[in-house]
C-alpha cells in the first residue's frame, strides 16, 4: 500500500506533462528540457541539487514539487537523516507556514522508506 | 575595495542582531540559535546545507540573506562552478523574477573569488 | 463530461461568495466590486485584463484563480495559441514552481475547448 | 455534521504532527515548542496572537493554518464581527489572490459558529 | 535625529500616494479609500487592526509597509514589550527570511521609542 | 534629468547582466533567451505580453523587474491610460503590499511620459 501514492503520483505527473508539451509550444518544451538538466550531476552530484530543489520546493510551499523531489532524492540514496536535516533547513528558513508540507512531506517519506 | 562590502555588511549585520537581541525576547533570542544550528554539520555537512540556505534565499527572493550564505560558502569552500550550478537551480526553480537577485549575487560572488 | 468541473466550480465558487457577502461586512462588499470592475473593458479590452489576470494568478499560484481567469478568458474568445503563449510567460516569470498550475491549467484548457 | 470537518482536521493534525516529531530531530521539536509560546498570553493577550496568526496564514495563504487558527480564535472568544474584520484587514493587504482563502474561512467559521 | 526618518518617510510616502491618485484612476482612488477604512476602530480597535496589518506587512517582507505600521501601532499607544511579542509572531510564522525585517524594525522601533 | 533613471537602469542592468553570462553557464545563457523569446510578437502581440511580465513584476513585487518592464511597455506604445489599468488590476490581484511597488511605477512612468 505505502507505494501506491508514489505510483499514482508519478502516472499522473506523466500525463499531465504530456498533456503540457502537446501543446507544442516552443517555449514551454524548451524550459522542461532545462529543468530537467539542472539537476544533472557536474561540480555538484545530482544529490545535493536534488537536496536543493527539495528545501526550495518546501520554502516555496508547493507540496506536488516535494513529492516529487522527495523521490527523486530517495533515488540519490538521501538517508533519513539527512532528509530531517534539509527538513529542519526548510522549517527555520520558512517558519510555521511551512510546517503543512512538513507533515507532508513525512508522511509521504515514510512510505518510502518502508518499503 | 572588493572586499568592503563584505566588512560593511558584516558590520552592519551584527550591530543590528545586537539590536534584536537586545530586546530580550525570549522567543527571538531562541530562534536565532536554532537558526544557527541548522547550518550544523551532522549528516549532511554544513557545506551542504549553506547551499540549501543559499537556494532557499534566492527562490524567496532576499538579498540581505543571499549576501549571508554567499560568504558562508565561501567559506566553505563552494567554487565558482558549484556557485554557478546552484544559482541555475535558483533561476529555474524560481524564474525570471530571480534575475535581479541573480545579478546581485553574481556582483557580490566577484568580489569574494577576486581577494 | 468534459464540461463538468467548470459546472461545479462555478456552482462552489457562488455559493461560497453568497457566504462570504452574506456576512454584511462593507469593506469585503466594496472590495469585491472593485474586483469585478477592474476586468471591464476601458483603455484595455476585457480580454487582455482577463490575461493579466490569468498570469497573475499563475505566477502567484492559485489554482482557483487560474480556473477562474481560464473560464473568463475563454469566454473572451483567447484563442488555444494566446493561451500557450500567455502560459509560457508565466512560467518564463515563475519558474519550475509554476509546473504544476501549468499541468492543472493545461488540463482544465482541454475541457473548456473541447466543448 | 457541522463539526466533523474541525474533528477530522484535529484528529489528522495530530496523527501528523506525531509523525514529524517521531524523527526525533531536535531542531524540528524545539521550533514546534518556540511556535506554540509565541501565541501564549504576555503583554498581549492570547486572543490578539490568534488573530495575528489568522491574517498572517490568511496573507501567506494557507488553509491549514488559517483552519487552525480560525479553531483557536474561536476558542479565545473572537465573535463574528471581530472574525469579519480580521478577514478584511487580509483581503485588503493580500488583494483577490486571497479571496479563494476568504471563502475557505467563511465556511469554516460557519461550522464554529453554528454548533 | 531620530525622528528624522519619519519625517522623510511620511513626506515621501504623502508625494508619492498624491502622484499615484493624481492618475484619477477611479479603481485605485476606491481601493485606497477601502484600505484605510480597514484599520478604523470597529469590532477591533484600531490598535489591534494595526498590529494585524504590521504581522502581515513582516510576514509578507515589505519594509515599506512595515515602517508606516510601525508608526501607527506607536501612535496607538502599542509598547516596547507588545512590538517583541508581535515581531515574534511574525518571525515564528516567516521563519528567518523575515529576520532582515526584523532588524529594520527594531531599528526604526528605537527611534520612535526614542523620542 | 527625467530620463536620467532610466540610462542609470538601463547601463547598470547591461552590466550585470554581462557578468551573469560571463559564467559560462549553458543552462543560464539558455534560460536568458529563453526569456528573451518569450516576450516576441506571435498569437500575442510583444505589447499584450509586456503587459503580462509588468502585472506578474507587480504582484510577485519586484521593483527592478517593474522598472524594465514600464520601459518595455512604453516602447511599445502603451498609453498612461492603458498603464493606469494594468496598475489597476495588479493592484486588486495583489492587495495593499503591491502599493509601494505602485507609487514606484508611478513615479517611474511620469519620467517616461514626460520626455
Amino acid at each position: 500500500m505505502t507505494e501506491r501514492w508514489r505510483e499514482e503520483f508519478e502516472a499522473e505527473r506523466t500525463l499531465l506533462n504530456e498533456r503540457v508539451l502537446a501543446s507544442g509550444h516552443l517555449g514551454i518544451k524548451r524550459f522542461f528540457a532545462l529543468d530537467e538538466q539542472a539537476y544533472q550531476s557536474g561540480a555538484l552530484p545530482t544529490k545535493v541539487k536534488e537536496l536543493l530543489g527539495l528545501v526550495a520546493s518546501m520554502v516555496l510551499r508547493c507540496d506536488d514539487c516535494i513529492a516529487y523531489h522527495l523521490i527523486r532524492c530517495h533515488e540519490e540514496g538521501v538517508t533519513r537523516e539527512e532528509f530531517q536535516e534539509a527538513f529542519n533547513v526548510a522549517l527555520i528558513v520558512g517558519g510555521s507556514i511551512v510546517i503543512p508540507h512538513l507533515r507532508f512531506a513525512a508522511e509521504k517519506l515514510e512510505s518510502l522508506l518502508e518499503k
